[in-house]
C-alpha cells in the first residue's frame, strides 16, 4: 500500500500543473449564485471537465434555480461495478466583497508562498478539481476506474440550496450509492485533519409575549402583568441554570450514543483553557458542574440557546415603564431522531402547561440532524486512508455541533456521509483572501485516489 | 361654616379678575429652568407679590442653582401664632416646545370657554396665585391672617430639584411648620378631587451580565455559559410569576398599613374593566390571583418591574449566536421605611446566594417613599375642607404609586404633607395647550382660604 500511495504521489506531481491550470480557469468565472452571475458558462466548464474525463452528464433543472450537474463515471471492465461513491460539491461561490480587502484579484488564482488565492479556491472549486484530478490519476495509472463514481454538483449552495431537496427526493434512484463524500473540510489550527460524519439539526424559534397595547408607567407594577417578566419566567421554566432542558418531551426522541460514537468523540481534541482564552469566557464551562465531558456534550447533547432578548427600554439611564411586549430568539440544536416540529409542539405544550398560553412560538428554521452510521466500513476507511496519506492526526467527529445541508442530504439518501477536503485553518471561507495550500491540494488528490482505490477493494 | 364658605366665595369673586391678571403677568415670563431663562425677573415678580401681601422674603441661594424664595406671613394679633402651614410651590416651568402644537401663544394666558391656557397655568403658577389670592381674601375679610404661613417657592422643580434637599436640611428650623400643602393636584376624569398624602420611593437598577469577549456561534451552546440565560435565571429567581418578590430581606423594612391607611385606600375608586380597556391589558391583573385588593396592592405593595431587557440579536429572522452580554433595567417602587441602599444590598446578596456573583448591580436612582401620618388631624381637615368647598367626591390616597420630590421633603421635615390644587383631568402638564379651568381656580382659592381658617381654629 505504501507503494501505491507513493505512486499516486508521483502521478499527482505529474499532473499537478495542469490541475492548477484547471482550477485557475474554474476560479476565473465569478459564478456568484446570489447574483445569478456566469451560471451557464460555469455549467459548461464543469460539463467539459466531466466529458474530458469520460464521464456522462445529466443536467437537472426542472425545479428552477441554477442547474445541477449530475455526473456518472462507470467502473472499468476490471473494476468493481457493485460499488459506488457519491460526491457532493457545488460550483457557485460567495460574492467577493469587500473588494479592497483582497491582496490579489479575487477571480484570478494567484500562487504566493505555496498558497493559492481566489474566491472559490477553498469553497468549493479546489475540492471539486482535486476530486476530478484523482480520477485522472487513477485513469492514467490503471486505464480505468476501480468503482463507480457519481457527482452531484449544484449551483445554489451559497444561497441555502433552496431546491436541492426536491431533486434529491426525485432522483433518489439516480443518486443511489454506498457512501458519500461531502464537499469540503479544513485542517485545524494544529494542522490536524478533521473529518465530519454528521451535523446537528436546528429548530429556531421566535417567542413573543404581549401584555398591553402600550408601555405603561411602572407605578402600575403592583397589579399589571409585564411582558418582560412573563417571557423571563417562561424561559426560566424551559431550561434550568445547569443547562438541563425542562421542556416536557424535549429529550424523548434522543438516541443514546453508541459505544463507537463515544469512542470517536473521546478522541476529539479539546483544550478548555485555550477555548476560554480564544473567546474570553467569563465562566467555567456549563457542563463541567455535572461532570459531563464537554466533547460528549458538544457532539451528543441537544441545546437550547437564547440568541436574543428584547423588551422595553435599554438605552442610557432610567425609563420607568412596564414594557408592552417582549421577544426572544431561541435556537435549539438537535441530535439524531429529534424532529423540529415535534420540538415546537413540546415547547408549545410546555408553555400551555405552565400558564403561558399567550406566548406565541414561531419557527423560523427547522432542520433535522444527521449522523452517519459510524459502524459502516466506509467511515473507518475514510479515517484509515486519510491517516495513510496525511501521516498526521486524523480526527473524525460523529457530527458537527453546527447545522448544514448535509442533514437534508443524509436523511433523504440514508448513506454514510463523511466530509474531507483541501482547506486549511486560515482558508477564510466567504471572506477576502480565500485560499488553499498547494500541498493540501496535492495531498487531497492523493487521498481521494487512494480512497477510491481502497473502497473498490473493500 | 356654610356662611363663611359663601363669604369666601363672594370675596373671591370680587378679587378674581385681579388674580387672573396676576396669573397672566406671572405666566408671561418664560421662566424655563432647563434654559435658565428669565429667572431673576421671575424671582422679582414673586417677591413683589409677597411684599404686596405683607409677607417677608428670604432669598436662599448659597448652594447655587436658581434662587429659592422663602416667604413668611405672620398670624395677625387675633390669630393663632402657634400654628403654621408650609406651602411648597415652584416658579419655574417646562419648555413650551413643540410650539406648533399650541393653539394659543404659550406665554400669553388666554381664556377660552372657561379655560385659561398658558405654559405654567397648571404647573405650578396657577396654584401659587390661588394660594396668594386666598391670603388676599383672608386679609381683606379679617384684616389679618388667622395663623402663620410659610412658602418655599423654588426655581428648579422642572429639572429635578437638584439642590432643594440641601436647603431643606440647612433651613429645617426656618421651615418648621405643623403641616405642608404640596404644590399641585388634578381632578380626575370623573371630576373627583384627588388628594395625595405621600409617594412611593424608588430604587432603579441596571443589571449587567457578561459571559464572553464576543458573541459566539450557538453551536457551543452545550458547553458555554450564555449571558442572556444567566440574567434570565437570575431575574426569575428574584420574583415569581405570582408577583411575589423573592429577594431575601426585600420586605423586611415594610411597615404593615395602619387601619386608617386601609380605610382611606378602600375608598379609592378603582374600575378594573376601564383600566383594562384604557391600556389594552392582555391578562387579568396580576394580584387578582391571590385575592389581593388591587387598590391596596397599588398603594401598599413594593414592586419590582423589568423596564427593559436587551441581549444578543433581535432583528428580523434568525441569527445563531450566544450573546456575550445581557442587560436589564429594574425598577423597584418602595413603600415607607424601605431604604433604596438596603434594597441594593438585598439584591446583591440574593445574587451572591444564588451563584450570580458576576452580575453587576448599578443603582441609577434611589429615593425613599413618604407617607404622611394619616392620623394627624391635618389630613382629615384637608379632606373635610375640600368636601365643604367642592361639594363633590374627595379621594385621599395614603400615597401615590409613583415617586416624586415629596419624599425628600417629607423625610427631612417629617410633617404631614397633602397635595391639592387647581388642575383638571386634561391640564396637559408639560405638554402643549396646558390649562386650568377658571372654576377650579376660583374654588381653589376658596378651599385654601377655608382650610387656613379652619386650621387656625383646630
Amino acid at each position: 500500500m505504501e507503494t501505491s500511495i507513493n505512486e499516486f504521489y508521483s502521478k499527482t506531481k505529474e499532473i499537478l500543473a495542469n490541475s492548477i491550470m484547471d482550477l485557475k480557469q474554474f476560479c476565473a468565472l465569478p459564478s456568484i449564485s446570489a447574483q445569478k452571475k456566469m451560471i451557464p458558462e460555469t455549467v459548461s466548464i464543469v460539463e467539459k471537465m466531466v466529458n474530458d474525463l469520460g464521464g456522462n452528464i445529466t443536467i437537472l433543472d426542472e425545479f428552477g434555480g441554477n442547474p445541477i450537474v449530475f455526473a456518472f463515471f462507470e467502473a472499468g471492465p476490471n473494476g468493481n461495478k457493485e460499488k459506488t461513491i457519491l460526491f457532493y460539491n457545488h460550483y457557485d461561490v460567495q460574492p467577493p466583497e469587500p473588494l479592497d480587502e483582497w491582496d490579489t484579484p479575487p477571480f484570478e488564482l494567484t500562487e504566493i508562498d505555496g498558497k493559492l488565492f481566489a474566491r472559490g479556491a477553498a469553497d468549493n472549486k479546489g475540492d471539486l478539481i482535486a476530486r476530478f484530478s484523482a480520477i485522472k490519476v487513477l485513469i492514467e495509472m490503471f486505464g480505468e476506474l476501480p468503482c463507480n463514481l457519481k457527482f452531484i454538483i449544484e449551483g445554489e449552495e451559497e444561497i441555502g440550496s433552496p431546491t436541492l431537496p426536491l431533486y434529491i427526493e426525485k432522483y433518489k434512484e439516480l443518486l443511489k450509492a454506498d457512501a458519500c463524500i461531502w464537499e469540503h473540510a479544513d485542517r485545524d489550527a494544529e494542522d490536524r485533519v478533521n473529518l465530519l460524519a454528521g451535523v446537528k439539526g436546528m429548530a429556531y424559534f421566535e417567542l413573543t409575549c404581549e401584555s398591553a397595547d402600550m408601555d405603561l408607567h411602572s407605578k402600575h407594577g403592583a397589579v399589571v402583568e409585564n411582558a418582560a417578566w412573563r417571557l423571563t419566567h417562561a424561559l426560566a421554566s424551559m431550561k434550568n441554570d445547569k443547562n438541563e432542558i425542562l421542556v416536557e418531551g424535549f429529550y424523548n426522541q434522543v438516541l443514546p450514543p453508541t459505544e463507537l460514537e463515544v469512542e470517536y468523540t473521546e478522541k476529539i481534541p479539546f483544550d478548555e483553557q485555550s477555548m476560554k482564552e480564544l473567546f474570553g469566557l467569563k465562566h467555567p464551562l456549563s457542563t463541567t458542574a455535572k461532570g459531563r465531558d464537554p466533547r460528549e456534550a458538544t457532539v451528543f447533547d441537544p441545546t437550547m440557546t437564547i440568541c436574543g432578548f428584547e423588551s422595553g427600554y435599554y438605552g442610557e439611564g432610567s425609563k420607568t415603564i412596564i414594557p408592552k411586549r417582549a421577544l426572544a430568539k431561541l435556537d435549539c440544536r438537535l441530535v439524531p431522531e429529534q424532529d423540529p416540529y415535534f420540538i415546537q409542539e413540546c415547547i408549545e405544550n410546555h408553555l400551555k402547561l405552565h400558564g403561558y398560553t399567550d406566548i406565541k412560538v414561531k419557527m423560523l428554521n427547522g432542520v433535522k440532524a444527521y449522523r452517519s452510521n459510524l459502524a459502516d466500513p466506509f467511515v473507518s476507511l475514510m479515517v484509515r486512508t486519510a491517516e495513510d496519506v496525511y501521516g498526521t492526526e486524523v480526527v473524525l467527529s460523529p457530527n458537527n455541533a453546527g447545522t448544514g445541508p448535509m442533514s437534508d442530504f443524509g436523511n433523504l439518501l440514508n448513506i454514510p456521509i463523511v466530509s474531507t477536503g483541501v482547506g486549511w485553518a486560515s482558508s477564510r471561507l466567504h471572506a477576502p483572501n480565500e485560499s488553499i495550500r498547494s500541498k493540501d491540494f496535492e495531498e487531497g488528490i492523493v487521498h481521494i485516489a487512494h480512497l477510491i482505490s481502497e473502497f473498490a477493494k473493500s
